[in-house]
């Protein structure tokens, strides 16, 4: 089968005869043909050893031009989560221009993403793929680099031997930065609102905050489920107590917005009688007043650098050197102060 | 070619007197085999009629599983605007448990944006496509037509005849129920803080504004990059006049919450000095304080509603009627009131 013998859909039309379009519909399945017709059609281009465009492209050896970002969170999260779409944003503009797409299927669970992982790799569908939320055993991994799919790792550990891999950041070492810093300002009663106590970053958040108690801080965690609503329940309930701390943290920059009214709303003035800090940053979180406190991350850089590995990856031949990513920064506003 | 005789990567291992393993670098165009191993290997792949599942799959005519987007838009605006991030969202949640993925491109003209539905369709990359942003005599329309590239387009009209189908929103109805709103309360100065002026949707409300000149009210537009640093501007030369308005409207949440933060700044008491809205909602929106009175729209709904047709759509032999997705809604939160 050379270049110039190979079959077009307007030959094939022409030994069926009907029209080109007919046979488009017939060999992408599309109704508006005949059974009979479609049965024709794909007989002729069997005899004929037609091959669509990309089956083509794939027998002489060229990329999908795909990679594959598979997501284990209900889309609602997806939607409401600043990481997703600072993230994608990042990927996108390490593809632009390189006619590489980005597909992204939302899965419900890991077994769910491993078998994304097989099918993608069985049908050529992408060149290399995106992973997040590593954990201790990760069943993904040895799948991965089992099927010699390239993949980067985005996680807060180095990569075990053999498996794909990571760009990582130190979590404890964010950690550090906001609490030390309001410790230092003098604070010794703490409140950290935080997200579900299984999230690696929560645990290890909360082991640097108890670490305070060397230099007299008193830490407190309220587990919450991420939500404003639980983020403005937990504030109430600090600052109706006798004895409120006088700082409290957030896990996200909307929880904070959330804190940040309920002290207005009881006339509590921020950062005079209490200090508001996030672990994570916006626009908005700039905006408000006052201006929050905040870890500032560049999520979109760390899409950039994660798209850029990736296609690195897949054009090497071994597993590459895990990378460190760009440390997250204390970006500090008016939202935190020396406490009375 | 039929089903029991389908040669396996294995087979041409086997043929070729190296690994499985070897066999897929080669095929894949990846290094890590010698020129003349990979030649060898190609050849007997090409001899034996070797096809890779994608192709073998193609060629008996099901669906690639995957829709396409692709986006007019630098990745900085896809991560700032919560529209995307919203939509996405809604695409990805009907298409969750379908095995069908999206797939998303960034490009950087409307040429561009054209050369890639051709590129995926030649290509059968993608079984059908969502278009944004449909312009007077959109130059995509009738390529798509022509291509039969199953697509959907989101837009603010009905689709002209013979083009594909469209989901549209009235905007001009959208601007009615907010400045009609403020008409109504009583204010006869409103500035409208606005995007670009080329924006069809700017026009609209340009127009519906200057409409209100009926009721005695004095509308004036400030033309914007949508950038909050552009609204803080907008909104101290506004506030520095002799003569304020009494409502200023801005066409986002993001830009309004860096309004009302200047506001604060110059000691004009919102709402009772000054009444601010926003054309675009977000949870923040309604957590700052004083919450922004919106336009709340179902970003998310109108992704799944856009994805489920699209599917439709694939699976139809017409092109499909329009269809009219649900009305956005004026909500009416703390930062609106009486004029004094």
């Amino acid at each position: 089968m050379n270049k110039a013998k190979r079959v077009t859909i307007t030959d094939i039309a022409r030994l069926a005869g009907v029209s080109p379009g007919a046979v488009s519909f017939a060999l992408n399945g599309r109704p508006g043909v005949s059974a009979q017709t479609r049965q024709r059609i794909l007989d002729i281009a069997e005899e004929s050893q037609w091959l669509p465009n990309s089956a083509a492209r794939a027998l002489v050896g060229s990329h999908a031009g795909v990679i594959g970002f598979a997501v284990n969170r209900s889309a609602g999260t997806l939607g409401a989560e600043a990481f997703f779409t600072d993230l994608i944003a990042g990927v996108q503009s390490a593809l632009a221009g390189k006619r590489i797409a980005m597909q992204m299927v939302l899965v419900s669970s890991v077994e769910e993403e491993v078998a994304t992982y097989r099918r993608w790799h069985s049908a050529k569908q992408v060149d290399g793929v995106i992973v997040i939320d590593p954990r201790d055993d990760d069943p993904r991994l040895p799948v991965l680099r089992d099927l010699a799919l390239p993949a980067v790792v985005l996680g807060s550990h180095a990569s075990p031997e053999g498996h794909p891999a990571t760009i990582w950041l130190d979590d404890s070492q964010v950690a550090h930065s906001l609490f030390d810093y309001l410790g230092a300002l003098g604070h010794r009663s703490i409140a950290y609102v935080a997200g579900p106590a299984e999230f690696q970053h929560t645990r290890l958040r909360t082991e640097v905050l108890a670490g305070l108690g060397e230099r007299g801080v008193r830490g407190e965690v309220i587990a919450t489920d991420f939500s404003p609503a639980a983020a403005s329940t937990a504030m109430r309930s600090l600052l109706s107590r006798l004895e409120r701390p006088t700082a409290v943290v957030f896990d996200n920059d909307v929880m904070a917005i959330a804190g940040l009214r309920v002290a207005q709303e009881m006339g509590v003035p921020v950062p005079k009688d209490l200090s508001v800090a996030s672990f994570d940053d916006s626009v908005v979180a700039g905006l408000v007043h006052p201006s929050i406190t905040c870890i500032t991350r560049d999520t979109f850089g760390l899409g950039a650098e994660a798209a850029k590995f990736l296609l690195e990856q897949i054009d090497a031949p071994e597993v590459l050197a895990d990378r460190i990513g760009a440390m997250p920064q204390l970006t500090v506003r008016e939202s935190t102060a020396v406490p009375r």
